[in-house]
Parts: C-alpha cells; structure tokens; sequence
C-alpha cells in the first residue's frame, strides 16, 4: 500500500483527534502542536512503554526528571551558547528568513552537511539563489542560534538571560555525580529522562516531525574509559537482523545490507556498544508493531558529525519524505563531563573500584528519541486503509492503542441491554482504557473504533443478558469469539500479553 | 509526631534521590528543582494516578496536551498580558528586588491580600519598612508581570515576543471547540491536561511548593448555562466530611467546622459543584494515603478572588510553614470562552440539542492542582521516624511507592541463593518496580528500603532454594509471611489492589 504523506497524515491526526496546530483559532503559530484527546493517549502510552522497557525492566539505567530552565552556564560549557547555530538566508527586500541547508538542498538536490558558512555562501552566490518569496537577493549569511532566550527572576538585563534547554542530555550530566551517589551506580550504568525541549528552527516543517518545541526520550549511557570497547549485553542482540548504511557505502553509491549484528561485528562495521544500542532500540520499536523494513542504520559522514562526536550511527526511518533520523547514537566520549568539570570547578569523577583510581566514565551511546517522531512512525505503520471494509485500520499495538477497548450494546432502545453493557463497561474500566457507544449501526460503530485503532470490541445482546456471554471482535482480522462476562477482564489481559485471539473463546466468525 | 520543615524535608529529598536544586555544580538557579532517581518514579506515580481516577477511570472527562509557548495572543485575551503581576519593591541603593505581599506579610504579620499596589506603597511608607539587605529606602513600588517572555522565529524584535505559559488552563480554552467535536462530548464534561507552566516569581521559596518551573494537573469542567447550580453527581459525595471554613468564618475570627456534605448543601454554605469537585479532589489524596486532618477547604475572601473568578474555594493542606493552597476552584463562568471569541473572532459555542440554541458552557470547577504540592503532601504524611527500629519509614501508599518491591538473597556468597534471589526479581519486573540489593546485613537492608518506601521486600534464604518458597516483609508493620515462589506476583497483585497483608501467606512474624 501507498504510504500516506506527511500531510495527509496531518490531516488524519487533527480529524480524529490525535495532534492539531497550537492556538488554530489566533491563525496557529508555527512549529507548535498540541495533541488530542487521542493523541495523549497514543503519547502517553509511548512514553511508558519507553520507560518500562529502558528504565524499569532493566538493571542498569535509572530515571531521572530536570529542568528545562537552568543555569545559563551550562550551556556554555556544553558549546550550545557559541556553536548550537543554522545559517540563515536573510532577503535583502522583503526581510524573509529561511533556513539555509533546506533551502538549498531544495533547490539544488544535494546535500550540504558539514559545509560551513562560508562554503554554503558561495553555493547561494555561485547558483544565483534568490528570495523564494520576493525573487530579490539575499543578505550576507548569518549564524542563527537555535536556543530560545528569556530572563530569569525580576532584572532583565544581560545578568539574567537563561535558555530553554535545547536537550535533555545536559541535565543528565550536570546531576550526574547526584544520581550516581545517590542510585549507588555501578559502571557500566545509564541515566534516562523524558522531557521537553526547544529549538527555535528557523523554519519548522513536517508536521510533527520538525517542530519548535518537542519530547525528548533520552539515555546517557556511561561505561570505564578502558571499556569503550567491549559490550558485555552484545550477545542478547548477535542474531538480530539490521539493515547496514555504512560511511563507506554512502561514499560509493551502494545500497544499505541487511546483515546479522554478529557479522557486522566480524566485518568491524561498527563498534560493541553501537550495534548493541542500534539493535536494542530498533527493537523497542517492531516489539510494538513497527516495521522492520522501514528501518535502517546509518553512519555519520566524517563531516556531518557533531563537535563532541567521535562516531555517530543514526537510527532511521523511511518517511514518506525521506529517510530521516529518528535517533541519534553519537559516542559523546568524555566530552561532556570534561566540559562541566572544566566549567564548574566540580569534581565529577567517579572512584574505580578496581584500580583504586578516579575516572571520568565515556558515554558509548546515547540513545535519544523524539517522543513525536516516535509516534509518527507508530501512526504510518499502523495507519492501512482496508478496502473490503470500506474504512480506515489503524493497526496500533494493543500496549500503544488509546482505547484497548469499545464496548456497544447491539441496540440502544432496550434497556436490559444497555445496562449489561454499562456494567461490562465498568468492570473494565478500572484495567484498560474503555470506550462506550452505542449511538448508530454496529458497522459503523466498528468502523470507528477501527479509524482510531481501538484493540478490541465488545458488543452485548440479546443472548448477553440471557447467558451472561459477550462477542468481542479483533480490529485487526474482524475475527470474532464469545466470552462469558466474568472471564472478559482476564482475557483481554491475556491478549495483551500476546495470547492469540481464537484461543480467548468460543469462535464464532 | 512533630512535621519535618521545609528545609529538612528538602535536605531528606536531596540526601535519598527524591529532588535537588537544579544545576547545583554551576551555584543553583533559584526556582528551578531537579527529580533524581526516586522522585521520578513518585512523580510518575502521581500522575498516572490522577490521570487515571480523572480522566480514564470516568465516562464525562477527557484529556489533551497543548504546548508551552503558543500564540501571544492567547495571554492578551485571557488577561495575562496586563495583569497578571506582582508588586515589586526595589531597594533604592542595592538595586534588590523583593515580592511586595511575601516581604509585608513576614514582616508585619498581616495579610495583604485583594490590596492594590497603591496601598501597598501606603503601608510600606507608614511603617518606614527598609531594604532586607543593606536598610535603605525602597523605590517607587512597581508591578511585574509574572510570565517568562521569549521570542519565536528568526526575528528578535516586538513582533515576535510569545510567553511561556503561566497555566495550562488557556491550552483547553483555546482548543475547545476540536476537543468536544473529536470526542462528541455532551454537557455537562471536563477536559484534562497534565503539562509544565512557568512564573517568574520575584521570590521563589519553600523549596518544591513555590518554584518558578512546575508541573499542573488541570481540568476545566464544562456545564450548561442553566444548570450551574445542579450537579448530578453530588450524591456520590453527601456522606463525605470536609473541613469547611467559610469566608464569614474567617471574618468573625472563626475556626473552620468539620461536616458533612450534606449538611453544608443544607446549609447553602457551598454550591454543588463546589462540594462535588471538593470532596472529591480530598478523595483522591485520602485514597492515595494523604492524612485527611491535614486538609480543609477554605473559601476566597471576596477581596483576594481573580478577576475571572465568581466564587472560589481553595483545597488546603497544613504544611509546616503553614495552610496552603493545593488547589484552587474556581467559578471562572463562561468568562474565559467569551475572551477567546471576542479575540479571535471565531464561534466557540457549542450546540444545545434540548433548546436547539447555541451555548457558551459555563466552568464550574477547574481542579487544579501542582504535582510538585502533590509530591509534597505525599512526602510529608508518609514520612515518619520510628523509634523502634531507629530509621525513617516513608509510608507511602503501594502505587505511589517508587519501588514496589526489594529483593535481597539472604547471604551474597551462596550462588544458589543469589540466582534464585535473582530468578524471583526478573519474574516481578515485568510487573513491578523491583529493587535488588545484596550488600550488607538484612537489617540494613530493610532500613534502606524503608526510608525510601518501598512496599514490601523479599527475602530468599536457604529454606528457599530447598522448598520454593520466601519471606515478604511489609514496610509499614514489619510484619512477615511466607509465600511460594510462583504465587508472589499474584499475591503482590492482591495487596496492591488493598487486600490484608496476613492474608497473603503464612504468617510467621
């Protein structure tokens, strides 16, 4: 099937509830969006499941929670006050600002990752680019800092000017020595955070994809200097299948390989810790119904990586416009905690156990997710148009669906059965998230629930009320089996377990 | 026992991973509060708890997520742009700048509530008060707006100036008319929203309860015009008891009466929707484990309600530093809707089937509350000293705890021990947060699990390894049975879901 654009998908996500332009009514302010009484759901459930998979379930990462205001220092120190910078394209005549890369990689189909100024300066000179809104020239290329400024407590002067963080990362380092004291951290350890983040794009685009203010699912994952080799979980992910993007293959024209974690690492493709955290993350995404085709890995170009970098793997999505990144996996080294220990004049070392010594632990890997580029990938892969009902699936996961359930008495005007489908609605309700509707035909009532990705149906008739039974029907095979009420809650529990669904009861469709 | 204060409570948090002040190493930034490993997990707790018993737990709410920083407009029709501000005293020499009404209140140990600026300066004057700093004279008095201010876009200039928000209320105005018409919402009906707001407080303080980042649980609950005095849910909270002080109470000097809802209703001392939401907002604290002597509900003097409010109530906790506001309910009428369509010019209304008229509800109630006051009333009421044991136990209630069980193998050096030990942690940890520990006696172990709150811990000896099965600990007795290996996760299942904690096994303590 045809993959939905990024703007219909848009459209699809404000129709139904899930994500809609902030503030519509004052005409919307650009690279803002707010999500629905779905899309809360869908975010919400994404943002446990992260945590459980990443925080809870696991050992050796702890939580933790900052904030987005903080000393302005820490900016500093981090390099985002003199380098977290885009060029800018400034019209000479009608004062327009654009973003200079997208412009040009627009225009010209190419790319110009890890040209400075200076070089995209001349690519504008050079090809005569020109105002895309007036035609006139443009200005001399400017630097544009992406943070947002404000000032904090009562002056506003030069003294108290703060940022709204551009990352989340930087508080995990600032309270690094915190967490590791007060957790007892062990190397090799973790610290994961979920929270907002701002960058003041100079022009935000693609729906959710690109926005001003956006989620951020972030781990920072610290191991022994003499251990930035070596990845002591690499054997969960040897048999795992990726589909390789290497630095050398980008530079000849050839296309990515799907090969096994474990030949990758024979080929020396790609380090312990990276095919660890790559396979591990593409895997908290097909665990929850994702694609696995429309993943691949890809290694940074020497020049597209970042200041601190000393090699990057982006995890990557097939979008309807492009494969873009939906991760980052930069080996941060040292970098960072050098950075604040310089800054601060803090000791943020931490005592090895076994030489006796202080080290500064290297960040291996530093998974980070966009909690909105995470659910627009859920949202494509799910979203299928099913030709023989007439109407949209939107094939969620059962753990990431807003609703797990609908529940409809067959008929609105008896009242023994509405009230039994009340009392199935409210022995569910205190489990899973309950939908109840019993306005129009049973047809279009499953379709409904069908466009906004609800796991099951439940509808109660006649024959309920006679022998305490239900039908409940599967969104994604309209396969249907009769339960007896009192097993229902079980069931359900068992199906999102992953039980199959004929198993749940007597078929009957 | 005697209540920890503030400060000590904020030493506690910092010293076991609950909260520290933000960007400690750089000097701290006054107002800004970090969550370390453990006041995640309780933060989380709490919000999955209050979104859960508001929004998915009840047929007439639902919820939404709306941005920080939206369109400017939205704060110059809600009233925010022009007033919503502080008085401000500057020292006429050092150039400090304290909150007027915190700075008059200490000093003269009277309330200064509802008074304008101008008679604030009047006070200030006649009783000759002086710079807390160096003891000079004030300036001319000063009113300060409250909202961070940042701008949008690549323009730095007055045209693109936004805010971040200073409540999430204006985000569910402001999305009103998507909201009821994705979700087919039908009066009467809340919408809920959980998110950060921001106020640039001249003086932040009492550690978490005034900061200048913090995060709102919020609901803005909808009712016909013609029925504002009629709540067809007040049945549910008739029996219930609160702690009533009313504004002529506080007037005459009065002490605040315990009674039932019932027989303020008679009286006419509260309005339905008023004791509704009251009742049960303490209700959601009582079910959670909050002590319902530390609350009262206390109604605005006419002086100190808001511009927009008809009548408020306050929902107020005894913190140590005395009572405060937790949550405020407002009667904002239909004022806030009317603002959005007089400013934005587009029809907010929605349609009355009964009367075939359009309408602009009215609210009734916005409960609202913060998660940091939440977070603090929680830790306050658990936090207990026992002098038997000679340790903290922090009591708190099994779904807010942030971990639900330890798992310690009785002795370290018997590797069957330690296998099984951690054989019964990786069975609980799909369904729990599940700490393990193996270091030092059990005693201590206990003690560390009790000043953290954790529920119940488990304890796998020898007798396990032969016989299948351990011993549960619960926190709050200290009491002890003996559960079989594959039972636990049920039984832990059933205790959480408020069965006794001898019922669960063999007692043998």
């Amino acid at each position: 099937m045809e993959k939905l654009s990024i703007e219909d998908m848009a459209v699809f996500c404000k129709r139904k509830g899930f994500a809609y332009p902030n503030s519509e009514i004052y005409g919307g302010i650009s690279g803002f969006w707010d999500f629905g009484h779905l899309g809360v759901e869908l975010k919400n459930n994404i943002k446990r499941e992260w945590w459980k998979f990443h925080v809870n379930d696991r050992e050796d990462i702890v939580g933790m929670d900052g904030s987005i205001i903080t000393h302005p220092r820490v900016w500093e120190a981090s390099g985002h006050v003199e380098s977290f910078e885009d060029v800018m394209l400034t019209c000479s005549k009608c004062k327009e600002r654009i973003r200079a890369d997208h412009f040009i990689e627009d225009k010209l189909k190419i790319s110009v990752e890890g040209l400075d100024s200076k070089e995209i300066d001349k690519l504008v000179n050079k090809n005569k680019l020109k105002c895309p809104k007036c035609g006139s020239s443009f200005e001399d290329i400017k630097d544009f800092n992406l943070m947002f400024k404000t000032n904090v407590g009562p002056r506003e002067d030069k003294t108290s000017v703060s940022y709204l963080r551009p990352e989340t990362a930087q508080l995990i380092f600032v309270d690094f020595k915190l967490v590791v004291e007060n957790a007892r951290l062990k190397l090799p350890f973790g610290i994961a955070q979920i929270g907002k983040a701002f960058r003041n794009e100079i022009s935000p685009r693609d729906f959710l994809f690109r926005s001003r203010e956006f989620e951020q699912m972030e781990i920072e994952y610290f191991v022994h200097p003499d251990q930035t080799d070596k990845c002591p979980y690499v054997k969960e992910v040897m048999s795992k299948e990726l589909n390789f993007y290497t630095e050398e293959m980008q530079q000849k024209n050839k296309k990515p390989i799907r090969m096994k974690v474990k030949d990758a690492l024979n080929k020396k493709l790609v380090s312990e810790w990276h095919a660890y955290w790559l396979a591990t993350e593409q895997k908290w995404f097909t665990d929850l119904g994702a694609n696995p085709d429309n993943f691949r890995i890809r290694q940074h170009l020497k020049k597209e990586k970042s200041h601190y970098a000393l090699d990057t793997w982006d995890l990557e999505y097939n979008f309807p416009f492009g494969w873009k990144e939906l991760q980052g996996f930069s080996n941060r080294t040292d970098f960072d905690l050098k950075q604040h220990i310089k800054f601060s004049g803090k000791d943020l070392s931490i005592f090895d156990e076994e030489t006796k010594k202080k080290i500064v632990p290297h960040v291996v890997a530093e998974p980070s997710l966009g909690v909105e580029r995470a659910f627009l990938v859920f949202m494509f892969d799910a979203y299928t148009y099913d030709k023989k009902r007439g109407n949209v699936v939107l094939r969620l996961h059962p753990r990431l669906a807003p609703m797990t359930v609908a529940v409809f008495p067959l008929v609105s005007n008896k009242p023994q059965i509405v009230k039994k489908a009340k009392e199935v609605r409210d022995g569910l309700k205190k489990y899973f998230n309950v939908f109840y509707d019993q306005g129009g035909s049973i047809g279009r009532r499953y379709a409904r629930q069908d466009e906004i990705g609800t796991t099951l149906c439940i509808t109660v008739d006649f024959d309920s009320v006679e022998g305490s039974d239900v039908t409940i029907r599967e969104r994604d095979t309209t396969k249907q089996v009769r339960v007896k009420i009192k097993d229902i809650c079980h069931k359900i529990w068992e199906y999102m377990e992953g039980a199959q669904f004929e198993k749940l009861g007597k078929k009957i469709r």
